[in-house]
């Protein structure tokens, strides 16, 4: 009984370091103590305002975005990362702002919305979605819910404004870093189609563009599975010239 | 006897089931028996190449900045996150460029220069360092020695370019994302200001510019001690403005 007991117990025992062991890398790979202790002094918030949670990115890039003058000759790209990341002006011309902000989800975007309805600018392009997924765990009705919020301010507020929705992209599953089952971004898409339809804006598949042959995004494309690299902003480049409007002589 | 044992039988397995809830809720937040599926398979990482730890950012970045032509009447706008989140082009004017890289180092400048250095742009604004001095942990003068070797590849590759050495920014430390001290941050700059003379560039303080009366940088332009909100990059180009060559007519 005792020999039974002992075993369990250094069997138990041996678990319990295991577990202390992955926590101690896991934590010193995310930073060490520093991590730990800013997550402790986390754990309890203060008075929490609705978006507390919003990181410091957020507000300094919304900050930017307010004191940066819009035209209504503007067109805008608005999104996610995947967006702020594309050197959109370079790409695409003088008049072309980019309004992406890293981890920005469907509330993200509508809390910010303010800082493009003020100026009635002439195009949007809209790519969001992918991080209420992967990041908020939301649902893809839950995600589409959000979206057409978004879709009803612009058709309130903006109603001369072309609003173009684009499609989510597709994740790489077999590159490490993000996971996201490619058949809810392809319920979200169809989604956004119909949605858009609703609303009588334009839809854009990107999703297509970007897939290889296993659905996944094309690893010539990606790094780190769900970011893009040169040669994608290139091929998206070349789609959405076809819709922009030629800036007035 | 028994009893002492049975205690730590208990406690050891109550630990064991606290780990294993924690870790189901952790594999199902990350999106649940694939998610798991897909990082056992990536345990064990193929053939390193000596950046390997740079993040899929960088490689998106360096990427795209190769894919975007350059012109010889640019102003290029290098640097960090610091630089990298700041809307230069809409602040500054058409040809200025951002060439910013969240996280980037004077090694990681380094290892990307070549993106920089093929087209002989006009000016060229570097900011530095600080990443150096906060994330690698490096003292002030091994940042001061990589950074020279910057410096040395624009006088040797790129003579006519003027380049302008900034000083690097304070951080304010009751702000508890970051932590530096500033004392150090001012040594680097010495050592930036001596540099720059000695190459012949000119130096441009914003580091004051940003100071409260504790020398910390001032609350009123940062919401996590480090980066910068609207506010701050108007500052900035204020003074930018004053260096900047007119486009030819």
């Amino acid at each position: 009984m005792i020999n039974q007991t002992t075993s369990f117990l250094i069997l138990s025992s041996l678990l319990n370091i295991l577990f202390f062991i992955a926590l101690a890398l896991f934590i010193a790979k995310k930073g060490g103590i520093s991590y730990l202790f800013n997550k402790v002094l986390h754990i309890f918030p203060k008075k929490k305002s609705k978006h507390f949670d919003y990181p410091p990115y957020y507000w300094h890039k919304k900050s930017q975005f307010e004191k940066l003058p819009l035209s209504e000759s503007d067109i805008i790209m608005l999104g996610d990362s995947i967006t702020d990341e594309g050197e959109w002006t370079e790409l695409l011309g003088l008049n072309v702002k980019n309004r992406g902000i890293s981890g920005d989800t469907t509330e993200r975007i509508l809390h910010r919305l303010n800082t493009i309805l003020e100026s009635k600018t002439k195009q949007i392009f809209l790519m969001i979605g992918i991080n209420d997924l992967i990041n908020d765990g939301k649902s893809v009705t839950a995600t589409l819910e959000q979206y057409k919020n978004i879709l009803r301010e612009f058709q309130e507020k903006i109603p001369k404004t072309k609003v173009f929705v684009q499609s989510v992209l597709p994740v790489n599953n077999k590159l490490y870093l993000y996971w996201q089952d490619n058949n809810n971004v392809l319920k979200l898409n169809s989604g956004l189609k119909k949605l858009a339809k609703e609303f009588n804006y334009e839809y854009i598949d990107i999703f297509s563009l970007l897939l290889d042959s296993e659905n996944q995004l094309d690893a010539q494309y990606t790094v780190d599975g769900l970011h893009l690299n040169g040669q994608a902003y290139l091929v998206w480049k070349a789609v959405l010239e076809k819709y922009m409007v030629a800036p007035e002589p």
